[in-house]
């Protein structure tokens, strides 16, 4: 016999309870196909008949998705109380979605039986069990999600294991306990899970299929959420005391602090209990694919992220950096490479050349040979980092100076000046009023740049002096160089070094550009925040041109 | 024989290694400041001697702080290897920083100290044996931190057991187990510390004390990285194995993913397990303080960090949103006021009239029954929220509201436009080659301003536009009012808000202004940085102005 093991993601559903999350069912369809790349087993997509936009999805995806790895679960509840199974409206639409698995969420709190859903305990256990019978009679896999079970379980075991066991009874193929509150520590759920998988039929039963891979006995399975920071640890001691079945979502979206992180959960059984469960170029997939979907649901990804955030394989390098160069295994958990990700080295004012170095490499450019230009980018970001620069976090500009060391930085335009200008006029007026109907806004920015031998004057208008800086220097480079019309400024971070200062003191200007591809940062630092944006948004040009192959105009 | 527990923060030293944190001497005294308020019992403030910054920290801690709760300790390494204690440079510096505490880290995986230090296993714990020896005998409380222990342990256990024993029998009040890779997953932590425990004592004698207070044995410590999504339930499946002793950052900060949540784990362990480890009214305070210093760090809060995060306790309402209204336990792990937090219900806002009530008592203005401004100020403070205000870290901006909507708020003058250039001009050229010798700066800033009915146009310069119009607006303005010679801008933070907008986003300025008495802050935002600026810096001296008992000029 051998044990079957679920991974079950919720992002489309409780993930989407995210503050600040509102998908599309196009979102979902292109976050559905990016969780079955990662290889989960299954997908639930959401509730058809109480979310319009939800019964969309699953119409769609029936025509339009093609899946490799995971099958479609679609989300209701039990049947409302006093009604049956089959007239209940909210029950048919989860038929109606024709996917193999149907999920009910369930009441197994008695005192949510009570004061929230206001029904009887017995009535709701019929409502359990009629509806996992009604839906594994119309030849659905049926997985109950026992809402606020380990709550309900230090509260009134005996009603909670009751609930567990009249879904099993009914058919249900898997009874998933929910810390729906977040708030279990893991030795708590480790004991929890442990009574409760000795009370449904022991260990050796749970979760396990015969030779013909049909279920030889229930499954239990975990859904934790983030409260007390253990989410991840949660699910990992449920799975130890005896669950099959986790469910959780990517990036640890949901509402509050959020959902198990489906990607830290699956990282850490796979690759560090020796579990099969997502297959291995899943996984090596996965940061990849954890930013993609950031990029769906418009939530910026966490730097700090396990295992897939750009920060997750990253050391400031200082004393160890050779250490770190020659045995990395020293200093990291595991490989980065099995999910993804990569080590970075960032290069602080600590840097020394064996920092520059590898970062160097890192960048594509081979130094080992060229001693003299490791001392001079050393020195260089030295000074550059005790005047404010931050190279760690502006790569781009890290490679500008590499560049220009090794004179392989193309001059694409020159500078002459440029001036900015911000103001208001008396309340009530809009700029239309004072500059006229094309006017956008207060500040205007003229620049004086030479390309190619010719001078160019161009001015722009933008919402601040940045904005009308950027325009202005779009307006002016643009003949000569089209490709800058795919540039996007995405983000813009500005902080005030040497607060101490007050308004005297020198600003850093972090900025990360995008063409569609790809992003880059840079990093510019000035007296004033107009000046520091000017170095960084020119550098992020001259980068992006340079990776775009272009050369400069003649 | 009772446990002393030990709160540990290393946010100012180990915090500091995060990706794009780089903390001024002025910001880390800020940070020590919200930490004692929290009650934290140890402060780990930086490394004397390596990084002249934390030496200047420790100079300046002596004289300006004033900790209730909390010791301060200096953070370094064992002595080199062949050398005495007492002729290390970087071991004396830790006695220069005169903390009562001394934490050193030390190799404890052989792996480190052959490879990495490149030193023999009988030199490594001499220096352990030596250094600790050294410091106790100057009257310095020890702490060591085992570093990559549990990763040395799971390779050579005995090693890592003479490291530690070497530090406790030379005099270590704790041998703090570091998973400096973060890789460790609960059962694992579980499992070594309950061994560590046994050899070391046995979990009768680790970190208790005699009835004088006095350590009657060793204690052991707990120091965990995020790297498997485990750091919080790491830290508590050491405490529950026999450790006193926890470190942790603030807001999860470190390198890579980051070190443990101290917070999170402090609530978990006093709310969940009961222990005391922290006054109640620091913890009440947790989430105002975790977000002062996500401001003086200029990192952003995360939404969902658990227990002081925005999102923490908000529901998305919908289904169930009067059955949380009238039972929030049923739906929440603990009270959102025990962590000083609230909960939310998206559909309404957060600033609810009994907190406004509050503030504005602690302001000094009783709202009690003036029940049409309390809810005219909340309309508008959540009216503000919605925009980016954040008043929270603005009180004066705060008062500032209260007064305007109880008719309370002098007029001292009015402002007609503004206007700020700034310039460039080619390289080479100082602002005195261009504008003659009484130049300052390329930034130029003009403002019209009415006061006690005369029109005054005063043109300022500086070194960047903000500076610029500060001086324009003293200039306007100094003759009606000269107590605002005493006034002087010492902080000046800026935040892009909506960050995924790039240049187009709207902007945060927070000002600190000072009059050689006290201090204060005021928030404006904007469409860019200066209309940003203008606002909060005009509403620091109006602030100003009033608490000076100046009255309007006629």
């Amino acid at each position: 016999m051998r044990t079957p093991f679920h991974v079950y993601d919720t992002t489309l559903r409780d993930g989407a309870q995210q503050e600040g999350m509102n998908l599309s069912v196009t979102d979902k369809l292109a976050i559905a196909e990016q969780l079955d790349e990662l290889g989960v087993g299954f997908i639930e997509g959401g509730w058809p008949g109480a979310v319009p936009k939800d019964t969309d999805f699953f119409a769609r995806a029936a025509k339009e998705l093609t899946l490799r790895n995971a099958v479609l679960a679609a989300f209701g509840a039990t049947r409302r109380a006093g009604t049956r199974a089959g007239d209940d409206p909210q029950v048919r639409a989860l038929l109606d979605a024709e996917t193999p698995v149907v999920t009910l969420v369930a009441k197994s709190d008695v005192r949510h039986v009570e004061r929230a859903l206001r029904t009887t305990r017995e009535e709701n256990l019929a409502m359990i069990r009629d509806t996992v019978e009604f839906l594994t009679r119309e030849g659905r896999r049926v997985v109950v999600d026992a809402e606020h079970f380990f709550d309900g379980y230090r509260f009134d075991a005996d009603y909670t294991l009751w609930a567990a066991r009249a879904a099993l009874d009914a058919g249900a193929e898997v009874v998933c306990l929910c810390d729906t509150n977040g708030g279990m520590i893991p030795t708590w759920v480790s004991r929890i899970v442990g009574e409760v998988v000795e009370a449904v039929g022991g260990p050796a039963v749970v979760g396990t299929v015969d030779d013909d891979g049909r279920p030889a006995g229930p499954a239990l399975g975990m859904h934790a959420h983030n409260d007390s920071g253990c989410a991840v640890a949660n699910t990992l001691a449920a799975v130890e005391a005896g669950v099959t079945h986790v469910q959780g979502c990517v990036n640890g979206y949901g509402e509050r602090t959020g959902n198990a992180d489906l990607i830290a959960v699956t990282a850490n059984l796979q690759l560090k209990l020796g579990m099969e469960l997502v297959p291995e170029d899943g996984l090596r997939e996965a940061t990849r694919i954890a930013h993609a979907i950031s990029e769906i649901t418009n939530i910026s990804p966490f730097a700090r992220q396990p295992y897939v955030g750009q920060s997750a394989f990253t050391h400031k390098a200082g004393l160890h950096a050779s250490a770190i160069r020659v045995d990395p295994d020293l200093y990291q958990h595991m490989d980065p490479k099995d999910v993804g990700n990569d080590m970075r080295m960032l290069v602080s004012d600590m840097a020394g050349r064996a920092s520059v170095e590898l970062k160097g490499r890192e960048l594509g450019f081979d130094l080992s040979d060229r001693k003299d230009v490791l001392a001079r980018v050393t020195d260089r970001v030295k000074h550059d980092e005790a005047r404010g620069y931050t190279y760690e976090a502006a790569d781009a500009s890290f490679e500008l100076v590499l560049r220009d060391e090794l004179g392989e930085l193309p001059r694409y335009f020159e500078t002459q000046s440029w001036r900015t200008i911000v103001e208001t006029v008396p309340d009530g007026h809009t700029p239309a009023d004072v500059y006229g109907p094309e006017a956008e806004a207060f500040a205007e920015a003229t620049v004086k740049i030479t390309v190619g031998g010719e001078r160019i004057v161009a001015t722009g208008e933008g919402n601040g002096p940045v904005d009308a800086l950027d325009h202005a220097v779009r307006q002016a480079l643009t003949s000569a160089y089209p490709e800058l019309r795919r540039f996007e400024l995405i983000d813009f971070k500005v902080r005030i070094l040497d607060t101490d200062q007050g308004t005297d003191a020198r600003t850093r200007v972090l900025v990360e550009t995008a063409d569609g591809e790809r992003s880059w940062s840079t990093v510019g630092v000035g007296p004033n925040v107009i000046e520091a944006a000017w170095e960084a948004v020119t550098g992020a040009y001259v980068y992006g041109l340079i990776k775009a192959g272009v050369s400069p105009a003649e």
